[in-house]
């Protein structure tokens, strides 16, 4: 195990009806709220109506930043803030899912900063204060509810970048809230959410017993919830699974002491950096591939997520043959739930190819279960089109 | 899963040589500080110098409250509680195991209340306001480090009750610390742990399979750390597992959307307030008998706790006969990592058990997989003499 620093000062509100706290909160944070959210689907869902009486039962004056795109755009995070200059605004309430998140992050952190706000993605500069958020989440996926990760995307420079930004200081999560999230967007979620774990389990790190079996854990009840969810959208149980899932799996439990890898999301960002496709589709196209490219490195692994997580039986089989079974289970499995396998799927060709290899690797290579170059990029995306 | 908040602000600071950040954090919460630990031991292992050394060059007027008890006694809070206000003590330092955590916990929120801070024990008051608090934990046990509980005995009343008071600010867990940890107590420590999650498993909740993995995950790495570190008290890998399974045991993960039971505890609560035990080995032979007397409420539950934590083969048994097999082998794992098993390992007889079984449920019946009043803690207890 290796050392490591656990902080996660989140208050994590979870349930059906918890909304309703949302009034003491509001009180607690201040009278100017800054309100983020994305499309229309929170007016749709009925939420939008009912946090506004919430805010203004709890006295604020409530302004708004809508549109978020589900690849947020550093456009959008400059005129939130804009707006938070103007107007005083004293706290943000995100509504919606990661993206939204994200954003909100990057205005929080961007107001009291004098440079630009993109020079926190950039790696020029690091957050020193932020205006106090909170969110209301309305999609299993991401974890950047209970987290301070946010990623932004520069359409100018066509670069997707993470920095690490602010906590929420609460996040209410009710599974209800989850109910009428289309069904692609649940598998995205899905898919989101156990590359979140990989990129967490796949690693060198020994004497790690504990943080293993964690994740195996969050492997295991998303994969048992998968079919469940999509089969019934309103099945309560089922969705507040994925839900503590999606949280649990970003929020700083998984990779305490472990050297973890994160590669095959500095791929994927580059993908819908240029082609702007969803974020939890293009990982569960690219990271079966990166497992093929990568498992040698460490089979014993590969063999034990086989054994654990797709209870493929190793009797008479190599080490190679059980850990190319495990990684032929992912690939099933995200077939069955209808996530995308290929770059097909998105009409993406090999034209762009080079391109997405190079904006993979901006800061040098990638990776620590194996260390990846462009050109090793550019193999595994060659193998995912 | 019921709804549930979850919030855990302790910043956690693990591994090897980590106490060097003490100096960094002692700047942070001020120039006077009330340091709290037990016995000799911190002496004899060198900790002290070492604590002492960097708190001084951090500009720190150190005052010492010594001598905190194995069961820490009200009368010992009440010494910190003086001097910290006498002495303006800015901040108090915990170096120790969850005695002196606890007795830390307890000064930090007596100070800036007016009344007697047993009030907080005898829920007759809850706290409001505490001193910050840092630890430097020796001993991996109760968790005390990554949460807001506090467990105080009153011998003028021979009562000892818990209360939820403060959260360390932060926690320094270094494995090496835990290395000159004396046999018996480390067996004591394992079986706490063990005991904590008993407590939070034994359920009647349903639809929480993370909670319930993540459970079975630290029993599992506990069980299977145990032997190695009583073979070698030095291997840093071994008293690192365990350590971490401490702190995660009782930091607020296991119980979220569940109803716990805690009626174990309450009950070794009146027996090591009546015969000054160890709570470890109290736990230890306790726990196993109200498994017996409580399994049939939710044979399943206790089948899954045979088969995935005891690797119990379930062919061509019972139910009963499987969750019977498991508690056997709780039994047979106490036994053999020398654990006490019967109260006439303290030379405890039948003299006070009424006792005993009166003070253990003195707000009324404890506990919520079976629910347990006075008669049935005496049962429990006879069956453990």
């Amino acid at each position: 195990m290796n050392n490591f620093v656990y902080y996660n000062p989140t208050q994590l509100i979870f349930g059906k009806g918890q909304l309703s706290m949302l009034k003491e909160k509001a009180q607690q944070l201040g009278t100017t709220v800054l309100m983020v959210y994305g499309g229309g689907s929170i007016k749709r869902s009925g939420l939008y109506d009912k946090i506004l009486a919430l805010l203004s039962d709890a006295g604020c004056r409530v302004l708004e930043l809508p549109g978020v795109e589900p690849n947020p755009r550093l456009s959008t995070v400059k005129k939130g803030i804009d707006i938070c200059r103007q107007e005083g605004v004293d706290w943000i309430l995100a509504v919606g899912g990661g993206s939204v998140i994200d954003a909100s992050k990057a205005v929080a952190v961007g107001v009291p900063y004098e440079g630009d706000v993109w020079d926190f993605y950039s790696r020029k500069a690091t957050p020193n204060g932020a205006l106090p958020l909170g969110t209301v989440l309305t999609l299993a996926a991401t974890g950047s509810e209970m987290n301070r990760g946010s990623v932004i995307t520069n359409w100018d420079t066509q670069e997707k970048h993470g920095a690490s930004t602010t906590f929420p200081t609460f996040s209410i999560l009710d599974p209800e809230n989850t109910f009428t999230v289309p069904r692609d967007q649940t598998i995205y979620g899905m898919s989101d959410i156990l590359s979140h774990v990989f990129e967490q389990y796949f690693t060198h790190t020994t004497e790690i017993p504990l943080q293993t079996r964690f994740a195996e854990s969050i492997m295991k009840t998303v994969i048992e919830n998968a079919e469940r969810v999509l089969a019934n959208p309103e099945d309560y149980d089922a969705r507040a699974n994925i839900l503590y899932c999606g949280t649990m799996a970003l929020n700083g439990t998984l990779p305490v002491g472990v050297t973890t890898d994160w590669a095959t999301h500095s791929i994927e960002h580059a993908v819908s950096a240029v082609y702007d496709i969803p974020h939890g589709g293009g990982l569960a196209i690219i990271f079966p591939k990166w497992m093929r490219y990568v498992y040698r490195e460490n089979v014993s692994r590969f063999v034990r997520f086989a054994t654990e997580v797709w209870n493929v039986d190793p009797t008479g089989k190599t080490d190679d043959e059980v850990a190319l079974e495990g990684i032929a289970a992912t690939e099933a499995f995200f077939a069955r739930i209808g996530a995308p396998t290929r770059l097909a799927d998105y009409q993406i060709g090999e034209e762009k190819l080079q391109v997405m290899a190079e904006k993979a690797t901006p800061f040098g290579p990638i990776g620590n279960f194996k260390q990846l170059h462009s050109e090793d990029v550019a193999q595994i995306l060659r193998m995912a089109l």
